[in-house]
């Protein structure tokens, strides 16, 4: 008998209703950050997160290369937090930002289907680079959320080009992950085939949103970035899980004494309060 | 006692000439391919790939999506396949395509400072996601190569859009990587900032040459994906060490029988002979 492959955006809907949340907590273990009783111990430190925030956020998002970082035992930490953030009834969105031409793509996009929900992906190699993972999308259930505008002051470098058709880089790569995630939308509306739209750039998460009416974005930038969940209200209009908030170090490393998981809990659950009432409002 | 930090490029440039050869063997191990010997073996793999080319090649470039694909094992075999190439006296271009925003692009600049003799990255995020990677190369003596026009056809979709300046996207990145790069021009006339761009695309690598007269090219597409050393001429008017020919599947899987030593060393002799060739005539 089959089993029926659940739908990434269906699974998403469902879970941010369910826990009345739109935050991502980003997993950014920095070494030489980590409090003094998990020093040295990456994966304490994020099974200490995830405990911490695990009642107020809807999934984590742990950083790639911070655990590449540390090698191949990084990588190994990175597979067991996904593992355990799963045990704890988060989704898992790895931030790996992979792209690749075809045949790599395909391996990229298996390397991270049964250890996360969703990965983040970059739109620069074209289509189809992106096919193999949206593929994947439909056979296993998960998601991707690809780069469209990031959240850095940089992204203006490539991203705002102006184009000869009277847009820019980022509204164009917008249209292509749009017609990529067609044919991905679940009962609940959205589709598996997302957006990253840095939450620093308000304005953009409108004209994001006009451009993709299905897409959920993943919306860095809260926090050490400079953004406040106000800045997101124009990702909602997509309804409660058009958007998801997303802080990593105003979070995770909201203190550096012995009272890290407390204060982890407390900006967490703030930051989920404070998204859910603009989303309300939106 | 500072020890004298070497010059990627100017590296690059000693090895090509000493070497005769501008060849880089691309180290994509898919486990189903294997060869009977080492089936389910990927590290033995991929050294019997580099005993046989070793003496043909100037470079191997491992792709990490294939190691990845096989957990943390792999990404341990990576790091291994690495040491094992830079004893066997060839360069290590880490095929990673890793691009982020400040922190996280240093933590990744960082991975793979100390494993690989360069890297290749991607300029979706904007120059602020490449200044880490740039400082890493300044600091350690490690080169990168950006995504500029990469080899698969859907490329076109992104790198080629037109520009309102009357140029494309990827023209865009290729002076961006020209900026980037002009500090870091060694003795020998190269930088150690490179550009990716497509063998499977002569046309363009001739207009990437007239933007980027000091980056050294690392030209994928030979082989499998159709190119030939004689399409990639375009790159030579920057001197032999203008150039890495690149090819992976059609040297790593030459023959799938005992004699797959033999078939890639075969290959790879053949195609660093004929990329010679046409950089002479260059």
């Amino acid at each position: 008998m089959a089993v029926a492959v659940t739908h990434f955006a269906d699974r998403l809907v469902d879970l941010v209703e369910r826990k009345q949340s739109q935050l991502v907590v980003g997993l950014d273990p920095v070494v030489e950050q980590l409090p003094a009783s998990v020093r040295g111990d990456t994966l304490a430190f994020c099974e200490g997160i995830i405990d911490a925030v695990a009642e107020h956020a809807v999934a984590v998002k742990p950083q790639s290369a911070f655990f590449e970082a540390q090698g191949p035992e990084g990588v190994r930490a990175l597979f067991d937090v996904c593992a355990y953030a799963r045990e704890a009834g988060l989704l898992v969105i790895a931030d790996v930002k992979r792209g690749d031409i075809g045949s790599t793509a395909t391996a990229y996009a298996a390397a991270y289907a049964h250890v996360a929900d969703a990965i983040t992906v970059n739109p620069y190699l074209g289509r189809d680079s992106l096919q193999p993972f949206v593929d994947i999308c439909r056979r296993e259930g998960t998601g991707i959320f690809c780069l469209v505008k990031t959240s850095n002051p940089g992204s203006a470098d490539v991203q705002d080009v102006p184009l000869a058709d009277g847009g820019v880089v980022w509204q164009h790569v917008a249209r292509l992950v749009g017609e990529l995630g067609e044919d991905l939308v679940g009962e609940r509306g959205l589709s598996s085939i997302g957006a990253v739209v840095g939450a620093t750039f308000p304005a953009e998460i409108v004209a994001a949103r006009a451009l993709l009416p299905r897409a959920p974005f993943l919306l860095p930038g809260i926090g050490a970035q400079g953004a406040a969940p106000s800045d997101a209200a124009g990702a909602f209009t997509a309804g409660p899980a058009g958007g998801l908030v997303s802080a990593s170090r105003s979070v995770i490393y909201a203190s550096a004494g012995a009272d890290w998981r407390e204060a982890a809990a407390c900006a967490a659950e703030a930051l989920a309060h404070e998204a859910w009432h603009v989303a309300a409002a939106a």
